[in-house]
Parts: structure tokens; sequence; C-alpha cells
């Protein structure tokens, strides 16, 4: 590898350069190894952040990060292989009934996730509410659990793209998160490392979703879905609504209950809805178009698949699960209709309230979150339960409830603005 | 004082705003405690750079760095105090003469200077060739020396303003020295803490100098003069020419032979004109511009406030000075006129030389450097003189004649771009 300077490479991207394939080799190898301080990478960040990168750049950065760490491969599996990742939203549960899905409809589900920080929850944080369960596998383990179950959600080893672990870390305190090069990258350098054969991103657009804007969160989409194909991973992106929290829970134990609703033909209208057009995106990604993956919630097999994938895991699918000590009712403040509720203010609470962690060291409450009692559209009378709020340390309440004010309107029918809940598709 | 975070700090400057007063005290202290990590300041300092500051921000800036030490006081002494600061640039032993001649005037010079890094000398360095001769001096020898020889060139203490020293080292190693708020702030925090009553900026411009380009050197110029304004210390700033070297020579010992040249009456012609500049701009500013700071170099006063200067500080003015080992002459190609010669090409040579150091822990050697015979304008012949290499390690010949070329053409005096060396004048 050639070797370059620290200052040498930031001085390019500060002054408005492209960087160099042998520059950002170097800089990402030496990053992993050391060489290059923290100072001098947050410092690069701030100008990736603000001079932007081409594609060509972004490509090579996520190459260089991927090459920091292990590759998976899962080409010895008898069946295809599909994988989604969200951006993270409130209440965004969808993996959990997604992964049996698709797994039910023989395409073999390798979901590596993380666990939640500030509004947005983790998908290893909501499953650990489930007696027993554990989220650390071999990968020996995973590999054989895709075989027979067909379905894995777990931890990220600490082997894959050990480049981005050091710098999403570094990111986080530092300013530079909201880099679109960086975030593409970042996502796409784990998903590439894991070895998917397909993988369906699911963007998040609205207040409760990273990207609070339309536009930004279509370039993204278009970024990640670029640089998935470079790599030979079909990929597929779908904009998706976040301006409303999905469901009618944002929590973790509660998030469970949630999912196993939809499993056994319930639950909320929009959580089905995305579960069965994401399950559709992977399918087709995957070569089968042909299964129509809403079967498979009312026919048992999704059910079945999730109760193999938990106890796989060393989880009883069927034992109760935790409840939060205290609750606070929240009453409609009129008769009318919800013509709003905004994700941000419920993820606010629901993390407020225990559910989420403000450091990654945190430990999360498995029984709290916040329930909502009618989506927007759905008719409320006064006086009645609008939201139950949930922890086990009363003393959240207070914050809980302040970060909920201004959060929902109650009005007539006619100021309910309609959403699509998929807003846009992008690649594929 | 108000607690801020410092991601916030760093987003507000990364997104164009204008940070308060209450954000820069606090990142100031923060940082200089160490509660700011460095990898937040780099990312700040590489926003402030993309994103510049207002001259308000600046100017809190600086007095936030300036609060983070200790002050000094001049007030109690006998006679008025200006001080100078260069930018920088090759062959720039100006401070040497100077110092002397503005004292031999009745004003007092409390000169704090530093050591060189890269193709720049450093006016401690020069003056360590001098036997004896030391730079490290406490506040009251500082005052006594004031007070009895008018002038001292001495190392800055540790304790004027700390947080510029810690962040002055951080942006050397993550490409963010160029910026002109950082800069600026960096050079006049230490000069108004330092306490001067008046202070005159010799600002360089061209190839030699930090800035190459006359609007940048402007603009630095105007946001420092504010600054010391501002301040209450009388400032003005010459922008000069640095795309040709100073005087006949680069080094350290022969710096100093050719400032004791100057102080004797002697001494090529645009160092004389520049020290006589400054020193007239020094003398204005502390109110005595009814002196001629020129007669003090025919009339002997400036050598003798010269001697008496090295004498307190235990050098022998009188004492030979060390030479190098080994010389090396290159000679005219041509018969003609020198019609240029470039200071980046000179400084380099000296540094490459031993003059200068690479690492701030490096020694430099007394003796080595780089005489030219000719200035551009200059009449020279094949085959004569037209420079002489010094070094005590031959083996650095090679890689100094490599910078030399290139650096100079020889041609008819029609061919001689004459360059004022005072271009501008700023403040006052």
């Amino acid at each position: 590898m050639t070797a370059h300077d620290a200052v040498e490479v930031i001085l390019a991207k500060r002054d408005g350069g492209t960087l160099t394939d042998s520059q950002i080799d170097w800089v990402i190898d030496a990053y992993t190894r050391g060489d290059v301080a923290d100072e001098q990478m947050s410092a690069l960040a701030m100008a990736i952040l603000l001079n932007g990168m081409q594609r060509t750049e972004i490509s090579r950065w996520t190459a260089a990060m991927i090459a920091s760490g292990e590759r998976m491969d899962f080409s010895a599996l008898s069946r295809p292989t599909a994988d989604k990742h969200s951006t993270g939203g409130v209440g965004d549960k969808i993996t959990l009934p997604l992964a049996p899905v698709v797994a039910a409809c023989g395409v073999a589900v390798p979901q590596l996730s993380g666990r939640g920080l500030g509004h947005t929850g983790g998908t290893l944080d909501k499953l650990e509410s489930i007696p027993g369960w554990r989220a650390a596998l071999s990968n020996a383990e995973m590999m054989a659990q895709l075989e027979s179950v067909g379905a894995v959600i777990c931890a990220a080893g600490d082997g894959l793209a050990p480049a981005d672990k050091k710098l999403y870390a570094l990111r986080d305190v530092t300013g530079t998160v909201e880099a679109i090069p960086l975030i593409a990258s970042s996502i796409m350098s784990k998903k590439i490392a894991e070895g998917t054969g397909a993988l369906v991103l699911d963007v998040k657009v609205g207040s409760g979703a990273f990207m609070k804007d339309v536009d930004d969160a279509r370039e993204l989409a278009e970024v990640m879905v670029g640089l998935g194909t470079d790599a030979g991973v079909r990929t597929v992106a779908l904009l998706t609504d976040m301006s409303t929290p999905l469901g009618l829970t944002a929590g973790n134990a509660i998030e469970v209950a949630e999912s196993v609703d939809v499993l056994a033909g319930g639950g909320p209208a929009d959580v089905v809805e995305l579960t069965v057009a994401l399950a559709r995106e992977m399918l087709t990604a995957a070569g089968r178009e042909d299964v129509d993956p809403a079967e498979t919630l009312t026919d048992g097999t999704a059910m079945d698949a999730w109760k193999a994938m938990i106890r796989a895991q060393d989880g009883d699918p069927d034992a109760a699960l935790p409840t939060a000590r205290e609750s606070h009712v929240v009453t409609a403040p009129a008769t009318g209709v919800l013509t709003r509720l905004d994700a941000m203010a419920v993820g606010m609470a629901a993390w407020r309230l225990g559910a989420g962690r403000a450091r990654k060291e945190d430990p999360v409450q498995a029984g709290a979150g916040v329930v909502w009692h009618a989506r927007p559209g759905d008719a409320v009378t006064a006086g009645e339960p609008l939201f139950t709020l949930l922890t086990d340390e009363p003393a959240r309440f207070e914050r809980a409830l302040a970060s909920l004010e201004g959060g929902y309107d109650v009005g007539s029918s006619d100021e309910v603005v309609a959403q699509p809940l998929v807003i846009d598709r992008i690649g594929g």
C-alpha cells in the first residue's frame, strides 16, 4: 500500500478535491491501525461533511472499510439470502415480524443488528426482553441457524468493518454524523461485509427519522443503492414515512408483543403493510417474486419461523414478557379525531421512560415505553385514554410528559393529512 | 461560566451559524482543561476554516484564549513599549536589528519570540548561535532588562495563552493551520497577553510567506489590526514582499552577522529599509514619531543597545560566530542580470542544509544556511559564485541543491520586475 500523510489527505478534501483510491485505502487502513489519530480523522470527517464526496470516492471509502475486517460468505447455504436495513425510526419493530415472514417464504435472512442510541429503539434491545434470548452468536451458530430455521437476528461481531466501528464512535462526538457519504458507507460497509445476496433498505423520512427531508433521504437511498449494486448485492430502497410512529407501541417488550400480534395475523395495519411491502422487495431481490409473503401471516408459517428463531437463540417465545412496574395514562383533551401524532415526540417520551439509552453503556428497561391508543384519523373521546406511559421509575414520567406536549392534535377529520406509508422506491 | 456541549458548539459552526460569546468562552476553557477532546476541537477548527467567523466571534475567541492564561503588564516601566510580529519569511532577521534600533530611540521592546518550524527561520534559533546567549528569562529578569537596556528578545513562557499553545499544535497535524480567524487569534492572543502598548505587524506576502496572495494577507492584517485595536493596543500592519528573500543570507549565525552589519551602518539595503520602516511605525504607535530611527544605525547607539541586550542575556556580542564545516558554491549559469530569486526555493534549501527543523524537537545547526551573492537586478557573471551553501553535513547538499533548482533566473535587465518591499499599510 502506498504511504500517504494524514495532513496531505485532509488538505486534499478540505480544499475541495477528490481523494485518490490510494489516499482512501491508506487513510482507512492507517486509522484502523491507529497511525492516523482521532483528531486527524475528525478533521477529515468534517471536511467530507462540508465539501462532499464523489460517488467514486464513496464507493472506494466503503470498499476500504470492508477491507479493514472480515467478510462473511453465505454461498454455501441451500437457499438464497436477503437482508433489510432500516435507517431507524420510532416504533420500528418491522425486523421482528419481517425476518420470520421472509424465512417462511424460503429465503434466508442473516440480520446483524445493533442496540439503540437516542430516541430510536434497537432491535436487539427489543428481542432481549424475551426471557432467555441471547444476541451473541458465533459465525458457525449463525450459519447453522440460517440453514435450519432460515432467519437469524443477532449482534454484529467485532470482525466486520472495524474501521466503521471506530469511525462511527468518533463521528458521534465530533458533530460529523450527518454526512451522507459517511452514513451511506457506514451502513453499506457492514451490509456488504455481511455477505448477503440481496438487500432492501428502509430509508425513513420525517420528524422521527434521521433524515427529516425527503430530498436528503432520496439522495442517501440513491447513494446506498449504488454502493450495494457496485458490490454485486441486489439492492433496492423504499423511502417510508416516519413523521408518525409505526404501530401503536414504542418500547421493547411492548414492541415484541405487537410483532407477535402481526405474526398471529392481527396487529396494526401500518405494521402489516410495511412488513409485507419489505418482504416482497426482499423476495423479489432474492429471485422469489412468485411467493406471497402476506399468506405467511395467516397460515401460521411465519409464527412457526418466529418461534423456531427465538428458540434457536435460547429464548422462550411462549414465556410472559416483562412489564413495567408503573404506568401513567394521558387522556384525550377533546372529542374528535387524532389529526397528528409526532414520531419524535413519542420517541423522546419512550426514551425518557427508560426504553432507550443516552450513552451506549447505559442499560434499557424491558417494560418501559409508550402505548398510543389511536393513530391519526382515529376518533378519540375527551377523557378517554390516549397514551399509556410505562416505566419502572415513576420519576421519569415528568420529562416524558413534557416530550409528548405539543406532539399531537385533536381536531376534525378534514384536518387529517393522509400520508402514504411508502413514499418512493429506488433501484431494483 | 455557562456549561455547553462540544457537539452543540461544533454543530452551530458546522451549519454556518455564529457562535455565541458563551459558547466561545466555554469551548476554549473546556479545551484548555481537557474537557473538550482534541478530536472535537479539530472538527470545530475545520468547520471554522471552511465556514469562517464573524469579526465579533474572532474577537471573543481571542479574548477567551488570553483569559486561558496570565497577562503581563509593562505599565510600571519608565518608557512606552512597542512590539513587532512577523508572520514569517525567508532571511527575515529584521527583529535582530529592529529591537536595538527602537530601544535606542527610547521605546522599550518586549519581544517574545519562537523557534522556527519548516522553511522559515526562528528568531531564537538565530540568537542562540551567539556564544553564551540564553533565550529563557523569568518575568522579573525581562522587566529589569526592559528598564535597563530597553530591549528583550526571549522565549515566550508557558503561562501566556496556553489554549493557543494547545490549539496550535493540534492545527499543525489536522490540516487546519490556514484559517484566517485561527491565525489572527493565535498571533494576537499572545501579543495582547504580553501587554505591549503598541504593536506593528509585518504581514509577509509571496512564495516564501505563509500567505501567497495579497488579498488573503490584507484580510489577515485587517483582522489582526481590528483585534489589537479592540483590545486597546495601538496596532498597525505593513504588508511586505516575501517573493524574494530578505538580505543576502538565510540561516542562523549568518543572519546574526548580517544584522550586525546593519547595526554597524552597513548591510543589505532591503534589510535596512525594512528595519527603519518598521521602527518608524513602532515609534509612531508608541507616541515617539519625533525620533528618526535611521540615525541610530550611523551614530552607534543601536549597536550599543544590541551589545547591551546580548550581554544582559549572557551572550558575548564580540565572540566569533560558529561557522559550518562544509560549503558548496553554485556558480552563475550565464552572464547577465539576476532577474528572479524565489524565497521558497532559498528557504527550503536553508532548511535542508540544517538551518531549520522538520519537527519541533529537532536541533538546528548554528552555521548552516544559504548565502546569495546577488539580489534581483544585480549583475552576475557566468562561472562566478551565485550561492554558497553551508552545512556541517555534506550529505545535505544534494537535496538543498534540488530545492534551489528552478528558483532563480539570469537574463537581461529589462526582465527584472521591480517589486516594492512595503506593499501596503493597514490601520493606525
